[in-house]
């Protein structure tokens, strides 16, 4: 396998798994020729319809994302369409960014030549995280991807911001992650375009369904009302339901003048220059800064703030 | 009350308490002349023993962490301290970042002088909700609390790198988040330096108390070991052990050479200066750019990268 990103990207767009996984982690620490190589795979493809459907999975730690995710890879591999699954962990050197058990039951895709698995895992600075996860889905655009499923580990700020690539976003519940309140609080109510309330057999299952309809049609306002699903994922109940949603999601949003499909990818490519664009600067600072300033700053000697105002552009 | 930082920084020094929300919300937004007033009030303190011990609390949305804030809270003021409570809702139109409940819950303290309680909505981009964390941070320092509680809504990397800015954080589970596999997912065990198991009165408690005590063990190294409590924090019980296993990770912390206390602090003021560099540069690429170049960036008719490459530093 060659060893710079220019060639892994042919050999990535000749359909080599192995160089697309070496350019994604060349992608994902940005490193040299990383983002030229991003940006000629890009070029290659148009924005709008021919681009891959993006599904955000999310929701809190034990919902049953994973779960999900699988059988949305199976669906989609009934239909013939080539998958990519984009896994973001957080980065933690005790966990390594991969468990065993999501291992194991992905494994029966990793054999399929039409499944393509990924876990990224950024670090926290920055716009690190959804930078990575933008750029990467770009390069499984460009290699062909039908369906491109980006899945987070938890439920947060930095997964909303994750979750800002996608062209429709599945929020997973389960009657344990609590009320419909909960769920606004955590900024999921103005992201979820499709709903589902896993292991549905629990006691609170159906209050929540309930709830959390009542709360998407109060706050739809004449757009898209994100569906509200039970299902059991492990059981196979609700699934093809939730899938059939996602589906009428994307035809709605290439429907006619397509003004959110064309509207989203736009913003995310506009938030991807500026997370590159802070990025840069903040390494810049960082070779630049000589070593008794920046202990002057670590011990307090210098305020954050007044360092920052020495290097700010005119 | 006068309308610029430094005005409201002095009052905010002599305990006025609208100046101070004032201010806050100047650092939210990073207005103009904020900077400049956060870096004149830490430059009135100095690192190490004297300020005020900084606790995070996170944990999945429903586990219970508004109500153990509130239990910190109440413990801290029947000793006498001053307390400030930072929450770090997501940004949304939907929520406004404030939840009737949780106000009302809080609502006993509001009268208290001796409690600040304010709500964070940082923005999801760049380095925007630790940025404005670490700054509210030292301003609530230098005036003087003796005790901070970040809070966040959720789990997840955005709340990762908030919880960067404590120096003891406590991470609030429930039977229900599931087991200590997903809390490995979500990167907690990595920043717990406290465990608590809320409403342990519900069956598989015992079961991720022993798990979380288990995986904290092999994780420990010979370091800190994050203590595991049951409670109900409701019914009042266990958070007496929680508080007392807080009061003594600081002690450790702040222990022979203070190693772990002087390194946290000073990491965080090098982040904060970096967040700074990187949202001035990202602030300045926006104002730059032309209508044509945006135009040509959101249509795909140029590439992020190329575009961010042209203002990178050399």
């Amino acid at each position: 396998v060659p060893a710079n990103p220019a060639s892994l990207a042919s050999a990535a767009l000749s359909g080599d798994r192995r160089a697309l996984a070496r350019l994604v982690s060349f992608v994902e620490n940005r490193a040299p020729g990383a983002d030229q190589a991003v940006a000629s795979l890009a070029a290659r493809r148009s924005l709008g319809p021919g681009s891959p459907h993006v599904v955000g999975v999310t929701g809190p730690p034990g919902a049953g994302k994973s779960t999900f995710t699988e059988r949305l890879i199976s669906a989609a591999r009934a239909r013939g369409e080539r998958v990519a699954v984009v896994a973001v962990d957080p980065s933690s050197p005790f966990s390594g960014g991969a468990i065993l058990g999501d291992r194991l039951r992905m494994d029966r895709h990793t054999l399929d030549a039409g499944v393509y698995i990924r876990s990224l895992s950024a670090r926290g600075h920055g716009g690190g995280l959804s930078r990575a996860a933008g750029q990467v889905v770009r390069v499984l655009d460009a290699c062909g991807y039908d369906l491109v499923i980006v899945e987070t580990v938890g439920v947060g700020q930095g997964e909303l911001g994750v979750m800002e690539v996608a062209d429709s976003v599945l929020v997973v519940l389960t009657p344990e992650s609590g009320d419909s309140v909960q769920a606004m609080k955590a900024g999921l109510l103005e992201i979820a375009d499709v709903f589902v309330v896993n292991k549905a057999d629990r006691p609170g299952a159906d209050a929540l369904v309930r709830e959390l309809a009542m709360a998407v049609h109060l706050g739809a306002g004449g757009g898209w009302e994100a569906p509200v699903h039970a299902a059991s994922a492990l059981g196979g109940t609700g699934v093809d339901a939730v899938a059939a949603s996602l589906a009428a999601h994307r035809a709605w949003i290439v429907g006619p003048g397509r003004p959110t499909w064309v509207a989203r990818r736009a913003d995310g490519r506009v938030r991807t220059w500026l997370d590159l664009v802070g990025d840069d600067a903040r390494e810049a600072a960082m070779k630049r800064i000589d070593a008794g300033t920046l202990a002057d700053l670590r011990a307090g000697r210098v305020e954050p703030e007044l360092l920052a105002a020495r290097s700010r552009p005119a």
